[in-house]
This record gives structure tokens, sequence and C-alpha cells, in this order.
């Protein structure tokens, strides 16, 4: 396969070359899951906007820039507080150059997009330091199902993403409300992990629960309306829908685990046919630990796409390289994505090309 | 083709030809777009409830019924006023048996589906007689062909449908406004249609936008804002984005002429791409003239699916063969594609047997 050289096989490394053989030369269908917590709005706590108010945009933009090449709902598109562009910019490129679908799907956002998108009729998030993050979990659950199911009669495989601003920390909630060993182990979208207020906030959200870590082990709902957010339970339940049918590659960083969590608890048998597939910038990542996470779930592989922005002329892209951003809007997994439909004629190097002339346009 | 006893063509013999050739055996995605118009409230315009102000929940309880098997948003099913329930349930059967994904798309509705949709964020429509029928038709149709064109990369062929009560006085309304010849034409969910009532509407509805029949003849954007509703734009938009690269069944009946006549005006080239797909009460309708309307616009096949409900043991489905209801959600279109797509295996006669039993477990 051609395209092995753009892709970096970073854990369960069987089941990643069966899972790679499956989908390769198929055709995918990319699916970007969107929601917004208030828990974003924490200072320190996301990078995925200039300023924490207007994260509550970032969900929307993203989705307007994979359907337009442009962002409606804010002028320019979203970045860090420093500049840096959203992940979508890569995303777009991907699906652009491989010519793969995409559909976006809301599990509750506070700004909608100025595009069409899959309304499952949630709620936006709530700080999760209330200890009642989510309504209607159940519910976006089934009904993200249906939307799972009849995607995978008509997909190869799946392709979902995310775009949520403040989802590593929600991710940290669910997963030590579960009892999961992630403290110190999830992403973040900032050079500078935010590790210990992190911490702090979930603790809040545990405790105004009246759980403790571990409480929510055998009941996924109970962690996801506690301290997770709308995003995940779409997310979830589209892989439920779809993944025992056809392969799903969960495509986005350490908020997978989350989900892949979430999964186990509700419908085990399809973690068979899922994998993750992320950036090389989260495997290689030293302050969080996708691996470390990933391995007390399930032998589920992880796949990254083998992206290396160091020889950019653009700065704002060269950024990336020095832990800005990392993933998102299912970078990585819908860059693999495009490698593989196209046996290697998307390969990182052309990408990069496509992602430049992207930014050039875009952010100017 | 085994399929085809099940099969009539009914205009365009070797267009029909060609165009069945094309997508036998072939996966199609359905989609049944939504919408709703005041218009439907006018007494004596429509069946598709069991008085005029509950056809407001006809179209959500129909993309229920499609989704879930079941009504979520009233008890039962959508009925006419005589108790004959909504042809969901042949779409809704079609689509089990042939194993066909479907999606909900909504140009505006008043009640929203509890069930997943893709929200074009619409509005409802108006009563045409205020000659402002439909708001924001440009943005409408760019979403739905955004849409459109991303189910064409990933299906074989789309067969689109409609849910819209009072859907074919707009349609008149809009066929008129663009100069066709369509009076006492178009189709009735009715027994007795109501032609003279429908040209009364319409002719009001002009009136108050200033204007007179065909003065909208090469301006269907203004049509449908004016006289039509905001089903067709986003049905419409479907077509536009996804025939250029994938065949269209548009599955309706006379409702379809007006898309056509919309179409013809704004991306003529695509027409080549399209066929009707119908029923046989529809294409043997004595009080409407469907091929009278379509010659006038193309030459675009017309198919319909063989039903015949006169053997049936239930008296609300030999209801179908004295005129009433006749077509709508897609019912004709989707039986046709369950035909080509099962090879023949699912037949006129299995597909009336599994209607029958939907018949008894959801209306009693």
């Amino acid at each position: 396969m051609k395209a092995q050289e753009d892709i970096i096989i970073a854990h369960n490394e069987k089941g990643a070359e069966r899972f790679l053989g499956r989908i390769e030369g198929k055709e995918p269908v990319f699916i970007c899951t969107i929601g917004n917590t208030e828990t974003a709005k924490i200072p320190g706590i996301s990078a995925a906007g200039k300023y924490p108010e207007i994260t509550d945009y970032t969900p929307a933009a993203d989705v307007e820039l994979l359907f337009y090449g442009e962002c409606k709902c804010i002028d320019g598109v979203p970045v860090t507080p420093d500049g840096i562009p959203t992940p979508a910019l890569i995303t777009r490129s991907a699906l652009s150059l491989a010519d793969i679908p995409v559909f976006a799907v809301s599990g509750g956002v506070r700004v909608k997009p100025l595009a069409p998108f899959i309304d499952l009729m949630g709620e936006p998030g709530e700080d999760i330091r209330t200890g009642r993050a989510v309504k209607n979990v159940e519910e976006i659950i089934r009904r993200a199902e249906v939307v799972g199911r009849n995607f995978s009669k008509t997909a190869d495989y799946l392709v979902v993403g995310e775009s949520i601003p403040g989802g590593t920390t929600t991710a940290l909630g669910v997963l030590l409300a579960m009892g999961l060993d992630a403290e110190q182990k999830v992403s973040s979208s900032m050079p500078v992990n935010p590790h210990n207020l992190k911490t702090l906030v979930v603790e809040e959200g545990l405790r105004a629960a009246g759980v403790k870590a571990g409480d929510f082990k055998s009941d996924p709902i109970g962690a996801v309306a506690s301290v997770g957010d709308p995003m995940m339970a779409a997310f979830s339940g589209l892989v439920i829908g779809a993944a025992s049918r056809i392969p799903v590659l969960m495509a986005g960083g350490t908020q997978m685990t989350a989900i892949l969590s979430i999964i186990r608890g509700l419908r085990r048998e399809v973690l068979e046919n899922v994998a993750i597939g992320t950036t090389r910038w989260i495997v290689q990542d030293e302050s969080s630990d996708i691996r470390g996470i990933v391995s007390q779930i399930g032998d589920v592989p992880i796949i990254a796409a083998n992206l290396n922005f160091s020889d950019s002329k653009i700065e704002g892209l060269r950024a990336y390289e020095r832990g800005v951003v990392k993933e998102g809007v299912g970078a990585g997994g819908v860059s693999i994505a495009a490698f593989l439909k196209t046996d290697g004629r998307v390969s990182c190097k052309i990408l990069l090309r496509e992602i430049e002339e992207n930014y050039r346009r875009m952010v100017g």
C-alpha cells in the first residue's frame, strides 16, 4: 500500500493492519459531530477560539468551513489565542483532494451552522462543574444510532470526527467518572497542557454530581449526563449505529478514548469494528498519553496521519510542530481516509500543499 | 429484468428504459423532503390529515414513521378525514424490505420530527393567497444543493420524495406562475379533486403578489417565493446538487412537475439525469394529467410502481383503489427502487403483504 509511508501505526499493529486492509481503496463518508459545552469558557481550558466566549462559534464555523471552504458565522476562520488556525483547514483540504462526502451532526450547539446539518435536537452542554452537563443523553444517542445505521447502508466505512471546544476536559470528566486512569493523560489544544486545571474542574463536577471517580464505571449515560458533553452522545450513537455493519474510523485525539469507554459500556461488541485515526502530533505528544488510556479500554488500533508541517513556509502551520492545536474536526482520520481512498495519490506532501493554498486563501 | 412486471412505463419509453437500466441493482439513498404551508389549512384543499389544523403534524409524523415504524408526535399514523392511512406506510414497507437507507431534509416545518433530520433552516411556508409564500428560497436551494452533492458521492442514485400537505395546490401555483398549462391537471389526495378551489387559491395568490400567470416564466425563485412552498426549494436543490453526478428518481405525483419546472429554470442540463417515479394511481388518474404537464417541460421519463390494492383484505388499503391518497412520501419511487435493488425479489405482491402487516401493527 503506497499510502503507508504517510501513516503511522501507533497501537495494536496487527489490528491496525487488518483495519487498514479493510478500508483501503473503499468509499468513506465523513461525519463531523459538533456540540458546545460551557466548560470551554473556563479561562485557560480551551484554545479553540481567540477568547473563551467566542468558542461558542467554533463548531458552527468549522462545519461551514468544511462545506463551503469559508466560514459564515464569523469573519475569517477559528483561531487559537495566538492566531493559529483551526484543524478544519486540514480536514477540508483532505476532503476536497479525495472527493470525500461530508455531513454534520449536532448533539447540541449554542450557535447553529449556516450550513446543512443533522439536528438531533439536543441542547448545548452545561459547565461540567454543575454536575449536570448534558440533558437527554439517551435520546441523543438513540437518534444518532439511527443516523449511523442509515449511513452504514450507503458508505463502505465511516470516518467520524468532532468539533467541541473544551472537549478534552469533558473527556477527562467521563474517563474519571468511569473509573479510568486518565489523569495527566488527555491532550490539549494548547502548547502547555493545563492538566491540573482540568482535574480540578472534573473533581468539582463529580462533587456537584454527588459522586466520586469510578462511580459511573458501568453507567456511561450517567457519566455523560453529569460531566460529559453533547458531542459525545451524538458521536457514540453514530458509532454504535454504524459499526455493527461497517468499519468506523474514530477521527480524533484523546477525546476518542472517552467515546470508546462510553461505547464499551453500551455495546461492547462494536469495538471490534473501530479504530482511532489521529495525527502524528497526538501520538508523539509528551504531555498526553492516548495509548495509556486506550489500553485500559480494549485493543482498539490507533493509526495516525504522518503530517509534518516543519518545512512549511507558513508560520501559522509550523506552529502545529510546537504542539498547538494538534488535532480536531477529524483532521487526522480524514487525512488517512484521503490517503487510502486515492491509493496514495494524495500524500502528506500533496496534502500540505493544498492546506497551504487554503491557508493563504482563507487566513491570508 | 424480473422487476419489470411490477413497473409501468408511463411516459418517454426509451428514456425510461435507459434510466431503469442505469439504476437496476444499484444502491439508492432515499431522502424524504418535508415542509409545511398554511395553504393546507384552507378547508377542502388537503386530505393529508384528519382535519386541516392537524396537517401541521403530518410531515413530522411521516418522517418518524419512516425511521421508527411508528409516529411519535401524534398517536397512530396520519390519516385522511375518512381514516385512510398515509402513504408513508408503503414507503416504510418498501425501505425495510429492500434495506434502503433513509434521510430526512426539512425545507421549513411548523412541527419538527422527533427523529433526526437535516435542517436547512428554512421557515414554514405561508398561505399562498398572501403572495409571499416562502422566505429565503435561494438560500434553502443552495443549502440543499450542498446536501445533494454530498449524497451523490456516496449513493449510486437518489430517490427523493416529499411530504407536505397542500402540496398539489402550491404546485399548481408554481406551474401557473411559470406559464404552464396546468389547470385541472394537478392531482389530489382526495377522491374528488377540488380543481376549482385550487385555481381560485392560486389566482388570489398571484393577484396578491401583483403578477399574473406566466409572469415568473423564467424566474423559478420568484415563483416559489410568491406561490410555492418550502419543500420545493429543498427538493429542487437536492436534485440540482446530485443529478450532475448520479441519476435522481423524483418520487411523487404531479408535484414533481412543479419541481421540474423550477429545475429547468435554474439548471436545465440536470433534467437529463432525472425521471419521475410514481404510482399506478397517479398515472391512471382521470382527474389529473401528469403526462400533459411533463411534456410541456421536457422529455423526462415517468415510471410507476404497479401497486394494486384491490385484492387487499384491508378496507383502508382498498380505498387507494377509489382514488384516495394516490401518492406521497415517495411511495411510488421507493417501491420502484425496492423492486430494482432486489432484482424483483421484492415485488408488488410481497410489498403489499408487508404493507398489510405494517397496517395491522400501526393502524390496528
